[in-house]
């Protein structure tokens, strides 16, 4: 389904050197490893340059002072950046397939919803009173948008996403199958016997650019709306709380819950199945490792982690056993310290390492 | 979308006293910070009271003991319980919108369900054979209800939630979107050299007044059911699965996971992305925080914890290291406290602080 | 709904020797406690051989050398693996209920999809250009099923799963509700001030006989496919990044996430709601624990594990605050074992055990 362009004309678009033949056409690409005749790879980190002398792929994204292997046969594009002028010469090379305009006869749209007409409305797919639908808009099949949500200029719903009543989704984005954007906040009051509902007014306000992977769920506010700034990547299956405000251009991985009320800065990079507790201030430019658990704000940029290290069964058991005992332990080897002994630590009862986990 | 009641009529359902004019026409809710005219604020925690001063509210609710600013102008709603009592005026203010009941042209019921004429079911909907629909209940677009399902009265299933043939689903409850219910648990025999199915053969069982959020999945039963009491709170990813039981009460946060035929007994409250292992018993009013690892059971209500605290990568990273000589560092005190030194413990390799974790 | 089969018969299939009246007839399966009068039920473990006296099912598959109490008044099927054999039994008695061949009125499939006429398309499905679906199966109500998809015969579809297009899924699969099946990677360049999308041109490739839990996700390659193969078995919620490889008869319990191109070996074992990272290599065989986090390859099949061990709250602060200082504590104990003492690390500062997590 690629598009054939010339090594020049792609080089071109790239801000790129050629090196070698640029007429050559170049119509997809692969790795180092996988790309034959007439596609395009790159060559971003250095480690992999042994990799150039078996490659056969048309031409090679590298560095301008990345030497190359003379049994490479290709061309060589010279360019600052491999990996961002791969990013954008695949997306020339796969170009999304154009809409299909207009509103397929199986969807039930309202008669009060407002669709551009160069927006398209996948089969099965619901559209609420009073939506509002720009152009270049694509719904997929079997989404449902909400009474009064609108969704800017060449944004994406892939089939089966949700929008719910009042939500506003900007230009460019894309939304994945299976997103529910404007589901009840968690929301309870508890009066001593049992859990009382607390409406949830607010909205969920997405800008620009953004994505939202699959599966992914981001709840209304409960009195203020839940926001999602400009350029925001959000992976697959992340969970965002009522009245979370989200940064520019901060990305996060799979499986990421935040709380309800915290607030991250633009351009923050959280990794993987983070957990991130509620009604905290997360600095700008802040990176989460993977799995760690945010607990309390964080005032400065940097790189914070807390994952329990992994290590063979019976070794963790004894070790994690020990993590019981350790603030014991610490009292313990501050008395020795202090030349008290054991003798004066009786009240302390030490582990047995045997003990279970 | 709000109504408008007049505060003395308000105060009389929140068994609140008027501090002001109870004329005051109000029609919505907000923050201290935000609410403007005609809106209705609160004040839970004192700590936030110097927020009075400056608060456009037409009316607080706050304690009958909260000293009030002299500059707030508003009206005074003193009352036991101002969270609460915020919860029930923001549902007297934003009342659920009337259902329309009936059965959307293009939804497709079998012919053998009994939908009650007081329920509406939307568009796409699907609703298997012998199903019953009580009165109230809301069927959202694209829901897909299998054979033999009962919901009770008033229960709302908002679009696109799936209930897999034969579950039951309690009166007044509120499921979101993406909810599936019932599919089959994670039921498995190996013979050796690969995994054999073990049909799920128990429902679901859903009582009254239960919340389903987002996305959440709940699975059928092994043999016996899973339970769901009345009352309980499942916010958004959860997934709970084969034979568990869930007490009444009982509020579960985001993206927790609880494996096959645990129960957890009522009145818990159980911290986003907790992670409960199967076969366990949870006492009852017992609180999880948030990211801990129950893999034992829980006899005594208490409040339970195991998250690895975060900090700086190069700082978690020494620490983390350390760690896998926990149980080492532990024998190695103990023998100095008994005299015994290092020289007593040379099969014990201490750890480099530069390894990494 | 289950079949009714004689015993005698029952046993034939499962390779059992049964003592006791041949003739009853089985219509169902239970528990030790909650099986009546026609069920079978199984003791896997001998630990429940005590349940045996009150039991009152019909039959109990148990191995040949279990000891039978003499009041179990129902008849005994000797087994060598009674669990396996229960889930046989299991499956003869509650066998899927019959396709309904046929495209239903309101699903929508493209002139260009070839679609068996032994194969089932039901409510509201949608079926793109070019797809092609074997005998036998079944698409549930609500699917999306993209352009180009290949799905190969008896794999049934549960209602509301998305295939996207391109993607291959193989005989004899099952995939519960909400899963989405090659949605795109999480794959961006950073330009220094925004994310470039990196179109992702691989497709998903699931084997015969692979398990997809409800709102599981697996992405599409970003070049090369995402490879899930023969007898793989997915619980609920699990997240599956892009090029991502699963070996044969790997098993993964709900929630887990597993970052983008990790290759994980034939026959794993990973517990719910374990993060993975990318870019690994697990080797075939291994078994990871519930909640553990893998942030690095795993060379050698063994049991791993990383939980930090719950407690009650007051002792976890204790405990989790001392890790901040593990390696001091470790430095300070190697400092006293060569007789330096307290004096000598006085650039150490012990923390308070008060100080908060």
């Amino acid at each position: 389904m690629a598009t054939a362009i010339p090594l020049g004309v792609l080089a071109t678009h790239l801000d790129a050197v050629v090196e070698g033949d640029s007429a050559v056409c170049i119509d997809g690409v692969g790795t180092l490893e996988a790309a034959g005749a007439g596609q395009l790879s790159f060559l971003a980190n250095p480690r992999y340059r042994r990799q150039l002398a078996a490659c056969r792929a048309a031409a090679v994204l590298m560095r301008p002072d990345t030497e190359c292997p003379a049994d490479f046969a290709g061309a060589r594009l010279r360019v600052a950046d491999p990996y961002l002028a791969f990013a954008r010469a695949s997306r020339l090379l796969h170009p999304l397939p154009p809409l299909e305009s207009g509103i397929h006869p199986s969807a039930i749209v309202d008669a009060s919803a407002i669709i551009d007409r160069l927006a398209q409305v996948g089969p099965h797919a619901v559209v609420g009173a009073g939506a509002r639908i720009g152009p270049g808009v694509a719904i997929g099949a079997g989404c449902v948008v909400g009474g009064g949500v609108s969704i800017g200029a060449g944004t994406r719903l892939h089939p089966r996403v949700v929008v719910y009543d009042g939500c506003v989704i900007g230009a460019h984005c894309i939304l994945h199958s299976g997103a529910v954007i404007g589901a009840d906040g968690f929301g309870l009051a508890w009066t001593g016997e049992r859990w009382e509902h607390i409406p949830q007014t607010g909205r969920v306000v997405i800008g620009d650019h953004v994505d939202v992977g699959a599966n992914t769920t981001i709840d209304r506010g409960a009195l203020e709306d839940t926001v999602i700034a400009d350029g925001v990547k959000l992976d697959n299956q992340i969970q965002i709380g009522h009245n979370c405000v989200l940064g520019e251009h901060t990305a996060v991985a799979g499986c990421v819950g935040i709380a309800g009320s915290t607030r991250i800065g633009p351009r923050c990079r959280i990794g993987g199945a983070a957990m991130i507790s509620g009604h905290l201030e997360i600095a700008g430019g802040s990176e989460i490792a993977g799995g760690t658990a945010i607990t309390r704000s964080i005032g400065e940029a940097g790189v914070y982690a807390s994952v329990f290290p992994f290590m063979p069964f019976a070794q963790w058991r004894r070790n994690a056993a020990q993590l019981r005992h350790l603030d014991d332990l610490s009292r313990r080897l501050r008395a020795l310290e202090q030349g008290v002994g054991a003798a004066g630590v009786a009240d302390v009862s030490p582990s047995e390492p045997s003990e279970s986990a």
